[in-house]
């Protein structure tokens, strides 16, 4: 099996799981719990919580713990269109978003807001000159995600940051490709609001968290209300041993994430594949070492994808079952023939340059 | 240390875990990825997905899949009101639902919609001629708790659910307590939407269920959006280990979950307390014998709480950092001084009548 999808989910080291094992079967207490079970799982919990806020330059009091950065993007979004919609209706994002980031502001629509979807270049690049020309007096959020999840480009999210500190607009990111993967300051980037995930980066699945600067300060509507659990804006019993595991993923990250090896890595794919046929190379130049998109014009798709030794996405996972090609891939102008033969190939731990040469290899198998 | 405290949460068994490991570590592709990996993880969510059905009489494509039980709760209320606000803006539940369901009909309160809370009488009990007394022409959903969190009492909820189908008024359950425990057909009790959750019955936390009778002719708006998952009624990577650790949990209940057992721990329970004191037993005579709420006039709080062996609740976990009294134990008509002196206590595996006795007279150190 040549795992190939590292930007859809990530393992959980065995390492990272038993730090969570103790959580699940003996100190199962509810982290709500007035009892000392109970306050041993709250203390852990918020162990768990400075680990995360420290990693971004946060404070572990603008933490919210979520299912996943789905959840977080629909409580950044909702959460603060919905408390703010007296102030002002319009609301910017791209049109190559994650497709969550979409379908919340499609609802959104249809709740009385207004979205300008601010277009990419070929490059898929979200320049903040986009952003400046289209935000408004009413304008009362900007969402761009930090690494575009089926280009791997990096957006200038700290130009974008600085424009949105500058007009008094709230900027959220979403930040689930590019969470200990990239250096990340919420002050530097001028990050108001941002989504991360932990089965993107060596954590367990059903967990995330949303960054809010100031949070105590900031009027945001819960999305799912409960019984007072994170001061109100996240209700649900704390999922203490998947959060735990999340601190540890975050904490141990320099385990299983280095960007420069995987640079490498990718660079011996390319020349390996490079034997094999001629291929175009997708999102820019500023992209993330661990995901390259590419499109290959002599791919034989259907042969790939009866292929169960390679793990590969077309787009991204969560459209991977769509008929039509990606509405990124439309978005930087890719016909539906090039989208076709267009994959994302996504890297991580365990690969080395050598294995990577034999992933190209087995690839190359389905070029005509 | 004695855990008295299943209600809030209960441990997972290391033969459950077990089951869920490999799909945390080695199988742990994103079920909406089209490839093999993806297929796999996707196939093993549709078992469990199944597993839930059959356990409640349901088909697996009216189950979808939550984060917990609040979760569910939220897409329930919200998903059917929002969805149907032209046909109706009136709903139903009891003073004595679970925070999050008073928390969920507060915010439906601003957004236009009418809630009639009615009240238990002095046993907890919610009746159906008491339901019958308000449901209206305009009434879009009755949501009642099938086992109070409290006072453990089971409510008639195959009468309140005739009484709904005769009105033509969906029925919703929050289940949670029950799931598992006691015997539920949503046919027979004429459910149409049941929240359950995992980690009340030795399943994981963080991962829970809504069933939706004939989820796919029901309109329904969701409450996380996302990239079509579920039926695009609920967003974000399915947490597959989660999923499947639920599944397990649902399939070996009759392992860990004997309730004929559990009476007759309750039973050793309360004759030695006997011995030590006098108490009063809340919540009527249909409670569900692994929740026992008990009013000890003699009992002295300050001491219990300092006590760390003991893991007790004060009200639910949920509700036990709270000053005051809970709103169920004032429904029922106790004073501050008797809410303070109440405790619920609650059962779960690995106790034994011997056990129970023993933990009883530990608890009796407190009582003055």
């Amino acid at each position: 099996m040549i795992y190939l999808d590292y930007a859809a989910s990530t393992p959980l080291p065995k390492a990272i799981l038993e730090t969570m094992i103790p959580w699940f079967c003996e100190d199962f207490g509810n982290p709500s719990s007035s009892h000392y079970q109970g306050r041993k799982a709250a203390k852990a919990v918020e162990r768990a919580r400075e680990i995360i806020a420290d990693k971004i330059g946060a404070y572990p009091s603008e933490i919210v713990f979520t299912s996943g950065a789905t959840e977080s993007n629909n409580l950044a979004l909702k959460g603060i269109a919905l408390a703010r919609r007296d102030k002002g209706r319009h609301i910017i994002t791209s049109s190559i978003e994650h497709k969550c980031i979409l379908s919340i502001c499609n609802y959104l629509e249809n709740e009385g807001f207004e979205i300008t979807y601010v277009e990419p270049n070929k490059y898929g690049e979200i320049t903040s000159a986009s952003i400046s020309k289209v935000i408004r007096d009413d304008t009362i959020i900007v969402s761009i995600s930090h690494v575009n999840n089926e280009l791997g480009t990096t957006q200038p999210i700290r130009e974008i940051g600085a424009l949105c500190f500058d007009k008094g607009v709230l900027f959220h990111t979403d930040a689930a490709q590019s969470f200990c993967k990239l250096d990340i300051n919420v002050d530097d980037m001028y990050i108001d609001l941002m989504s991360v995930s932990a089965h993107k980066c060596y954590g367990p699945k059903g967990i995330g968290a949303l960054y809010i600067r100031d949070l105590r300060e900031t009027k945001v509507d819960p999305v799912i209300h409960g019984a007072g659990q994170e001061l109100g804006l996240r209700g649900g019993t704390l999922a203490s041993p998947l959060i735990i595991g999340m601190g540890e993923a975050v904490s141990q990250s320099g385990l299983y994430i280095d960007q420069v090896a995987i640079g490498e890595v990718r660079s011996a794919f390319l020349n390996e594949l490079g034997k094999y046929c001629s291929y175009t190379i997708n999102g820019g130049v500023s992209v993330i070492p661990n995901i390259l998109n590419i499109t290959i014009q002599k791919l034989d798709i259907q042969s790939l994808m009866r292929d169960e030794e390679l793990a590969i996405s077309q787009g991204s996972a969560c459209s991977s079952m769509a008929i039509d090609i990606s509405h990124v891939l439309r978005a930087i102008g890719l016909s539906f023939e090039q989208g076709e033969k267009t994959l994302r190939i996504s890297l991580g731990y365990g690969y080395t340059p050598q294995k990577a040469k034999a992933a190209a290899a087995t690839l190359a198998k389905h070029i005509s």
